[in-house]
């Protein structure tokens, strides 16, 4: 290990709002870690160019060597190393990102999307290490998902597999943003959390509730203070997420269960229904060999860990 | 191809009621087959002296080459080369088919479970040759599923993975033989589309058809007469059927989704509103990516096939 202590790999963390870099070291220390605003940029190639420069500036020095760049970014494609059509994105179509940044840096980039970008890194440098078979859920905005089965990641034939958060979880039920009704997503995402939120603050005749809590945080305020409308709403959740997590067993039979994103800020009062709703929702046969856990990374730099490891993974899957 | 023209795989596929044998050739084509009624073993090392007897007597010729034995059947599982806990065997506990056969004949042998068997079947012999995502569903008294995903069959952490069958698709739904509430299984098994036409021959008032109509072949029959509680009946399974089929897409990405056993005799009347049901409930970035086809494999064969296909594809992945 001592040898290679001076080997680091760039990593990008891309999102509708934050473009933030930084070095990643072998033990999973972030240094010279910058960001940016996304829109600031006005083409991909001035991120590309921003990166080019911030790596010249901070990072270029006698006793630090780069191998190359990983990035996670929502819609990000492997097979392509494309961001396609994210909606969420300043700039629209098909943008060949890893080639930009490869151009423009010199140094070999690899991209996929944020919820794989976190299954890696969990892999890498979380609570994954050494499984075999796992799956990361995110529970943010939106619900995304990384399945590793028998040693590699799902992609599938368009490498658009592991959407759990558009799995139907109940016919004709919560709109989703995606235009279908009862994913995954319209009940278990922070956005959906919310929605629950707000119907049982009205339901349970406290209408003020719904105006005053605007996130699953104050929620969780709430929840501390005894609140049964925020607790119910978190246990409703967990209700839902059990099941969901349940019927992801019966495709990829895992070992572990990561749940990371916003929403698990609400610990146990989420954690504690979810697991009973899994217990109760799971085929027999995986009972008692699947466990639920809160990803290992820490929060504020999960994003920039996961985006170094798809680079790390690639590089592995390349040379051997 | 036309040196190996002598090569053979035996297979067997094991189910309750019967244990077939043959030889199969490169070509996909079964040579001196034979079947025994599953209960006449006392005991699995009584099934594998049969095997080996017929192996002995039929099968060793100077110009024929067998290379090994695949063996579909129940609760089959391909890491431990046994059969675990099969509901529908006759003997108990967890039973070392493998080896059992390995040791009487004198032959590499490779097991699995038949839903798995029917995938590699697809995929050596039938619609599947050269895909590289893609599922198989059975059918049949129960539903099962192969998953190929990125040109590997999902197993999983305990070799239980790919059980579509079991996913739940409606909350506090029909009662399943598993124990659970409103699994695949407990709608578009054939045993479940029995429970949907007889509801609704009592609800449209044709109580007289829910005992004249014993089996999906005779609603099959009922629905070429144009009687509505038919059709109605196979419309309904198709529906919850493109249900299951569209969340399954959100986990693997497919290209193809192949569908067997008995319950696709009823055709159009089954397939059309699988397919309306899909095209409405699937995530749209995979409308227009995803087939849903009829196996391309003879019905009265493929279970064979598909046991012989078990053991061409270990070889392959042993070998390269």
């Amino acid at each position: 290990m001592k040898a290679e202590q001076n080997f680091y790999v760039a990593a990008l963390d891309l999102g509708g709002t934050n473009a933030v870099c930084a070095l990643v070291d072998q033990e999973g220390n972030l240094h010279f870690k910058e960001g940016w605003k996304t829109r600031e940029f006005s083409s991909p190639e001035a991120l590309a160019q921003a990166v080019a420069l911030w790596l010249k500036e901070k990072a270029q020095k006698p006793d630090i060597l780069v191998l190359g760049m990983g990035v996670g970014a929502p819609s990000g494609n492997r097979q392509t190393g494309t961001l396609d059509f994210a909606p969420n994105l300043p700039w629209k179509g098909r943008i060949p990102l890893a080639r930009l940044i490869s151009e423009a840096t010199g140094l070999p980039c690899a991209l996929d999307n944020d919820a794989n970008a976190a299954a890696y890194g969990e892999w890498l440098f979380g609570g994954a290490r050494g499984l075999r078979d796992f799956v990361v859920i995110t529970l943010g905005t939106g619900v995304g998902s990384g399945i590793v089965c028998d040693g590699r990641m799902i992609y599938g034939h368009q490498a658009l597999g592991a959407e759990l958060g558009h799995v139907i979880l109940q016919p004709e039920g919560r709109l989703c943003g995606c235009g279908r009704r009862g994913c995954v997503e319209a009940y278990c995402s922070a956005t959906g959390f919310m929605i629950t939120f707000r119907e049982l603050a009205h339901q349970e005749g406290f209408p003020e509730l719904a105006e005053r809590v605007r996130s699953p945080w104050d929620a969780k305020n709430l929840a501390d203070e005894g609140h049964s409308v925020a607790r119910t709403a978190f246990r409703i959740t967990g209700e839902w997420l059990g099941l969901a997590l349940a019927n992801c067993c019966a495709f990829s039979n895992p070992q572990a269960l990561f749940l990371t994103g916003g929403l698990v800020g609400a610990g146990e009062y989420l954690l504690q229904p979810t697991r009973s709703s899994f217990e109760k929702n799971v085929l027999s046969v995986y009972k008692d060999h699947t466990r639920i856990e809160i990803s290992a990374l820490p929060g504020e730099n999960a994003a920039l860990l996961g985006a170094a490891s798809v680079f790390q993974k690639t590089r592995k899957k390349t040379e051997g």
